[in-house]
């Protein structure tokens, strides 16, 4: 997407081998003006697909999710919370996001009441990298027999394996721009398709 | 606001004397179109005091101040972060929010180069209870010598003192609805202005 492509130019910054820093438009400061123009090429992309609901997770996927849910005729946008531990409660579905960054397993969880059986979920967030936090989203639509219809991203590092292992399970995937590499502290993006 | 009072006597909770329950449709799950019916009220009523940016606190408040900058001309959302402890950084500045649920104060943070000096910030949350947020969200501005030109927030707990405490400290408040008490089990909104 020409938009965001300008704008991880612009703004992107590398760390290391495998860390893109989007801080300035995608998850600190939000650039407004683009994040709706991005959720209105996801919404674009998966109408045909009759979502009902868009399934996040905090922090910094809820803003993607809101505005794709706009164009999709304002459908509820639902955002898993995140915790350390198991929360104890007969109302909410759980499951578990391992984070490479600190080695550690969060959970995520939402309300059943939330997401109400045979809902036709898209799920949405800023970045795909390992894949573990789609992976959980899709477990929580599985456990409450919901159909995750879809997973909609703003940038994907296609140098990780988030996008292959989504896309080999058959999941239907749109992510708006792919890191091919970092080099040189440049970040390199893959053609769009 | 007539369509969140309706939203809050379909869809509102009370659980004891203070906690209003709105998961429903403002924190956990959100109700789109309201979302974006609020960001308008919100806008129009601070359009006057000329908004650079809007800033909120993560995760509930992102939802409203993204749609609130929408309607200010899409101008730029700043999201503050919260962690446990201080962060060591020269690149942020950081304030004290004391959690009276857990009894322990958190940090809020914002990166310093999202929110430039001189700065008219307007600051928008989901809910105003002690003003402990909004108030951390003011000392941010100050430190970082932005003007805060107003606080804009969906729901404010009448019975619990931020209001009044931003009230008499002569900063512009705007709350869509007031819960005035809770009364056998039953939230009473205040009249709308």
């Amino acid at each position: 997407m020409k938009e965001l492509r300008e704008a991880i130019e612009k703004w992107g910054r590398a760390a290391g081998t495998n860390v893109v820093k989007v801080d300035m438009f995608l998850n600190h400061r939000l650039e407004t003006e683009l994040l709706f123009q991005m959720g209105k090429v996801l919404a674009d992309y998966f109408r045909e697909d009759h979502p009902t609901q868009v399934l996040t997770v905090e922090s910094s996927g809820i803003a993607l999710a809101l505005t794709t849910a706009h164009f999709l005729g304002d459908i509820p946008v639902v955002f898993a919370k995140k915790s350390p531990t198991i929360v104890q409660s007969e109302d909410v579905v759980q499951a578990p996001v391992y984070s490479f960054t600190h080695k550690v397993n969060n959970m995520i969880r939402v309300d059943k009441h939330y997401l109400p059986i045979h809902s036709r979920v898209l799920i949405v967030d800023d970045f795909l990298a390992d894949g573990q936090a789609a992976t959980g989203l899709i477990s929580l639509c599985t456990q409450l027999q919901c159909q995750a219809v879809g997973v909609g991203v703003g940038i994907e590092k296609g140098f990780q394996p988030g996008g292959k292992l989504l896309r080999e399970r058959g999941i239907k995937l749109k992510s708006l721009a792919i890191v091919e590499k970092i080099e040189d502290g440049k970040i390199i993006l893959a053609q769009d398709d």
